[in-house]
């Protein structure tokens, strides 16, 4: 395959020193032209910190990560599409161990060096002699090339139409690092860390602790906020390794903030690419929700308005439903007095002080028509919690989907 | 318009003694063979008792309705559909007071001895000459006949196919007693009580504070167990009227409950027939939850199986598809063991003891295309508590519907 194959927006962020990467095709998606394993590899021990589901009903590769992460020493992470190794029990968790072993022996690592994400049908077992094969063929092929980049997020998809990518620099100290996230994820995609995998290299040396913490508070804010159709995953995962290669010491302070923000603009990254790739989505909304007493109330009332499928429905049809968007906040469970409530939709104020206001309902229609991204502002009054919550629009093509395909 | 044009479940119930009711088109509905205004008379002085949104932005007539029940006297509800008297401030408020009165005085009650019901667009006022006059040509029309039934059924419809009608009889110290309701709702149909008007009559007499209490019961297993789409209206209502016409004096103790059996039977009926008529709707997901601590968490893992769009989309495409049903109760929020598991859909066991069972893939599929109902049994471990939940699936129907007509 060829870069120029995939739909992608460039251009294509750099790998951080000391990673490589490679993907392909192992024989567990049907399709060959499809890469289903890939490979990252670090050749320094690194730290690595993982979010995973929240789901009652997890995976076994996340059972497998979660039991590892946070820590020191990690070389690598082998992932696999196709299979979820989901709802597989004790065995499932052996052929985790497995792959991470199968991948360890290559690059030189134990299996407890290795992390193992897998994302796709669930409640089969895992191809295991399909993913060593392909392992081995991904070792021989570790670049870091922007073929090697594209290919290996290809690896990871499933129903996504293209891979989703992210990358930023930051320095401290004198010192400057690279920052670098792929991630998959179309569907299943639910509100709390959603049917998604994604992982973030940076060639920054950070505590193990620092790593965890600051991984989880990207999360809340940009995988934590994003929503296709609310259905929370058995294997979300998301991992962070540093691998300290960039050299400058162990970051603290005002480097170990500076890499926070570079982490979190590339989670923000990498979320809203999920809505805008949501399964049939011919819109990204964004919605904005200000005023609220707190972050966490902001959140719910902004995940109710996302996943209404109305709201959705009518972002589709390009109507200005506000009737829709306000009645959605109101069951949201979230406290707020409807006198104070103001919305804008595409910058136009619709709503204010309990009722409507005389709007342009032609030009605002045209102007969700005009664009990709829908944006919606919510003031619910003068608190100080406020979120970003990006989710997609609801489509004829989307029940197609998820209605004809057997997943 | 005659009984025969419209699509209904017969036998239609027969209305109780003492209670007369009528339809006309008075121009609100631009289609002028879809009737808008009705009016529900009785000649006795009844105990009403209401259940209302709790949506924080609630209409007009919620906000009327709620500050006059429970209560005696009432003689009636005046009801119209194609505008929601939503989001319309304090003339709203002065609009559904002036429609009750104006009710009132063609039955010769005072405005609050009447209760109002609203349904369909949200932010525009009442056209209250529109309403006054159509309540005019009903009060001249009212009626005890299935004809008058069938209209007055079809006075509260929005984008519903068909008039939603139950009835029974119910006896108490050699007292035969009627139950009727009728019901509209098709859509924004959420899980804790939803976008849809209840009118539920019975010739028996209720003391006000036990017709609340059972009229709440009943709705939190039946109107609080629906969901078309998670969208919780601004004007959800549910009546109670109960004139003692059928004489025997007021009920109590096991008379009382004899009524509260037939009120908890209408009500499932009523509730069941919203998400039959789900918009789009091909199937009706019947979802029965045992095993919790308590009914409420019974109904949470319902609900969130009921609204995930992956479940609704594979019960359209008739896809037994057992981890989208597991996983989605294992992000419900409900605690539970994944090892004590059991799930049947249509009666074949797919999974248990944390794992999919072997079954017959096309058989079960076969059975889903074969009925409208799909049944979908989950066992989540051995507490007392349980729920039956209905839902509809989800079309590409649902969404053209919602996006391609404003609302």
């Amino acid at each position: 395959m060829t870069i120029t194959d995939t739909p992608i927006r460039l251009p294509i962020p750099p790998l951080p020193r000391g990673f490589r990467v490679a993907a392909v095709h192992a024989g567990i998606k049907r399709n060959a032209s499809r890469e289903d394993v890939t490979l990252v590899a670090s050749d320094l021990p690194a730290t690595a910190a993982g979010v995973y589901t929240t789901n009652l009903v997890y995976a076994a590769p996340v059972a497998y990560d979660r039991s590892l992460t946070p820590g020191r020493n990690f070389r690598g992470v082998a992932i696999n599409s196709g299979n979820a190794n989901a709802c597989t029990g004790a065995r499932g968790l052996d052929d985790a161990r497995a792959m991470a072993a199968a991948a360890g022996k290559l690059i030189g690592a134990a299996a407890d060096e290795v992390l193992v994400l897998s994302t796709g049908i669930i409640g089969e077992f895992l191809p295991l002699e399909k993913i060593t094969r392909g392992l081995e063929q991904a070792a021989a092929r570790l670049a870091v090339d922007d073929d090697a980049v594209v290919t290996a997020a290809r690896g990871m998809m499933t129903t996504d139409t293209r891979p989703k990518l992210a990358g930023s620099t930051f320095a401290a100290d004198g010192t400057a690092y690279t920052l670098f996230g792929m991630a998959k994820g179309a569907a299943m995609i639910g509100p709390r860390l959603a049917t998604m995998l994604g992982v973030v290299l940076t060639d920054a040396a950070i505590e193990p602790a620092d790593a965890e913490r600051l991984l989880r508070e990207a999360a809340e804010t940009s995988f934590n906020c994003v929503s296709v159709d609310g259905h929370m995953s058995t294997n979300d995962t998301v991992l962070l390794l540093a691998n300290g290669a960039a050299g400058g010491g162990t970051l603290h302070g005002a480097g170990l903030a500076a890499f926070g923000r570079s982490l979190s603009a590339a989670c923000e990254t990498l979320a809203r690419e999920m809505a805008d790739d949501g399964e049939g989505a011919t819109h990204v909304m964004r919605i904005e929700v200000t005023g609220c007493a707190t972050r966490d109330e902001a959140r719910q009332v902004a995940r109710t308005i996302a996943d209404s499928p109305l709201v959705k429905t009518a972002v589709h049809g390009a109507d200005p439903n506000w009737g829709r968007i306000v009645s959605a906040a109101g069951y949201s469970g979230v406290r707020f007095d409807p006198t104070q409530v103001r919305l804008r939709l595409n910058g136009t104020l619709l709503f204010q002080a309990g009722a409507p206001v005389p709007f342009d309902a032609d030009a605002v229609s045209a102007s969700i028509k005009a664009a990709r991204e829908t944006l919606i502002e919510l003031e619910l009054g003068s608190g100080p919690g406020a979120i970003r919550f990006y989710s997609s629009d609801l489509t004829a093509e989307y029940v197609h989907l998820n209605a004809d395909y057997h997943t």
